[in-house]
């Protein structure tokens, strides 16, 4: 299909418009609509009243969304598929589009992750998202260290408790719940170890330790994260004050050429 | 009304009085001893043996909060209306004074909020408060993460779990209440996850995800706070840091000033 | 009495000997043997194989305590009075030489406190508590913030609760326990808040608040202190960072005085 | 036996191999491919399937880890035994050998510590646990504070509560560790103070100061290790700062060198 200037112009245009303030304030007035009849269709009050509507309502703003992803990706499909958050929102819409049948019906409730389209359009939602994607990396080995710990006590707990308490470490996946639920200290010990240590009296040998090292992990996740934003300050705070020094070098080599221009006129 | 000037005189003097040490610490005892009525309210033993006398003693003082802002608004209402300490003390008496009645009556335990006064009496619990005012603004924008994140999962669950567990997931305020209690992580397993798990298999998809993006959302709101003091900190500290420097820079500019003058004089 | 010189003297050796580097840790030996004794009698086992010899020890090691601080306050009132570990080793003494008899038997159980002389004997931990103390003012007034909150929500809990959950909000330091405990977090919402909003359904209303109030002044406790502590750090690294300018202060300094007499040269 | 030449060569080429990248590795293919058989271990289904190969893989796999010791050991026996890590996987496969019988039977269970091997064998793995207990030595007086305060109300619950709450406080290790569960804060209220409550009406003399002591003390605990980190990271940040006043030291240097230089010009 041979792109005809006229045609150029007009998608140039549209682009101008869909990303520009008028269409992202659009867009974000209709998110913001939409999530509030996505509330409303929880109301059983509100869908006896009037469920078609709500219905009908968000049909349209679905359909306002697809045509809005259709528009942005014809008018320049380059920009659109090297932005990450222009493919999140896509993704976010042909997740809401897709039919749902039989056992998967259960996933149209998805739907409602069309509100996360608000970090996508509201761009200081968008820096703090950001940054907090950032120091993601900062606790990758310390995750993998917390992973480890994981795999082995929930391999030593399905061992030697699966049998006697099946619903807490009966398998793999049920143990690392449990571990889960024991890292977030919740019910720790009268819910889950008590009735264990009934059992099985040396289980504290399994349930402290535990405590202790993923306590210690994550609280060693905690400071990498903070020492990470703190350097990315402190590294502000080092740019501006690498100024001065300089100036102060700047002003010996002035004084050094001087001294030169004199010795030369000396040495006459 | 013509503001003679012996009136004029009477009202700054009373203005003098009223704001000035004497006054403030007679205010402070008023409240502290208030709030000591209002606690022996509360106890059916004090009630019996001296009823009348609490009652009344709370009326009097009531009645003395009354007249103190009486006074300072007629002292000097623009100093009243400009501060907002004097406004807060206003609308807590105006709440105290208002005649509930009916099954408004409960909120007559509003006066309690007058030891509230103790705060704006005070000026070093006024700094404390103040500060903490100030760190709020840099939780913004966090913060409508958290409430994105909040309004997402609180539609998902009341869609999914409602039906089954209407106390918890029955309407999104219940559902939003429930993940408060899962944000805080109190019986967020035993209490709540481990029953909904029994009927949806696959609900630890709902759980475990929330728990990890509130937590780390609410640690980034930690960390945003401790950022924001230290950078206080170190900004006064930076401010002490510059001097040296700049006493280089000025020992440099004399040594220059010298070697200019040394040329002049070669040059002669 | 005349101190002749040969008693002072004695007394000399004798404080030298107790509070010299054998004497503090035959002490430090004592205190720890003596903690184990204690730890032992709480064993009926232990008390049935050799409870005449755990009393009299008990009662020896007592003694020997005693008998350190006759020597401490005799050899030296002056020095023993004004330190404050002395004092506290005397009055964790005192407290376990007090014949308790009747319905204050149960304070017997106080004499443990003497294991706390670990803490004034070992250098280490004096210098660790030392520390924690010196930490505790910046607490100060947002304690009192946090009193004040707590002092509020006591009286309208047991104003408005009081009577229908009386274990819970029945007077004002019941109501003041609960509150604590629903500071920690402990089953605040299943455990308290879900039984006490079935009867007052605008309870949220009082328990949202309030844990968001104390959890951010807790909080501000919290980088109060650590601010406080790296503070400190800082102000250590500022003091051997102002070196290296001092250092080309005084270089620049020198370089000065050259020139000067280069020019007084030039000069001739 | 003499070493000949070759067999030195060998030994060399072996050493080279299994220390080498390609050796690294196959070994930390072969720890996680023997991981996911001793997760699959604990599967019923996987057992009754396969169980004869499983076994048969988890015996092959150990017997690969015994050659591995056993020619890194032959290879160079004195780099082996300096390195900490090795003698770490030394311990480890030793454990998983050892012939459990009767009632140590259950101690198998411990092979899942091969999986630990990860950490030995993961450069990046390595440093983040060798961070880690750098950062342990900073505990060390805080913790020993932490150990007299969990003492002192070990023996003093026991004393009191152990006769009427034997679960709970029946020995010092039994409150030893529900004093855990209280410092964890877990059902610490509901769970065990409210119910000694009931029996003891002093009681909260008891829980109230032990959760401020210990929860200070923790706090003291996490600072400490936040200000180590920081205090590390601020150190790299020095020796970088110090930098540009070395350039400005050996500017001034050369400059007086210069006027040195001039000044003997001048004088001839």
């Amino acid at each position: 299909m041979l792109v005809t200037p006229t045609l150029a112009k007009v998608r140039a245009k549209i682009h101008q418009f869909i990303y520009g303030p008028v269409g992202e304030r659009i867009i974000l007035g209709l998110i913001i609509l939409n999530s509030i009849v996505l509330g409303l269709e929880t109301s059983p009050a509100a869908v006896t009243w009037a469920g078609g509507l709500i219905t009908g309502l968000d049909k349209l703003f679905l359909g306002l969304f697809v045509l809005e992803m259709v528009l942005k990706i014809a008018s320049d499909p380059r920009v659109f598929f090297r932005n990450g958050w222009d493919i999140f929102d896509l993704i976010i819409i042909a997740l809401s589009v897709f039919p749902y049948q039989g056992h998967l019906s259960m996933l149209r409730a998805l739907r409602i992750a069309r509100v996360l389209r608000l970090v996508s359009v509201a761009p200081r939602l968008r820096v703090v998202v950001e940054s907090i994607i950032k120091s993601l990396p900062s606790l990758g080995w310390v995750s993998a260290l917390l992973a480890v710990i994981f795999y082995i006590f929930a391999v030593l707990g399905t061992t030697v408790f699966g049998q006697v308490f099946p619903d807490w470490f009966g398998s793999i996946p049920a143990s690392l719940y449990t571990l889960f639920q024991i890292l977030t200290l919740e019910s720790w010990s009268m819910g889950i170890a008590r009735p264990v240590l009934a059992e099985f009296p040396h289980a504290y040998l399994f349930f402290v330790p535990f405590i202790f090292l993923s306590s210690f992990v994550i609280l060693n996740v905690f400071i990498a994260i903070i020492v990470n934003y703190l350097s990315q300050v402190s590294n502000q705070v080092e740019k501006t004050k690498d100024q001065p020094p300089n100036e102060i070098v700047v002003a010996i080599e002035r004084l050094t050429t001087e001294i030169l221009a004199l010795k030369k006129q000396v040495e006459k």
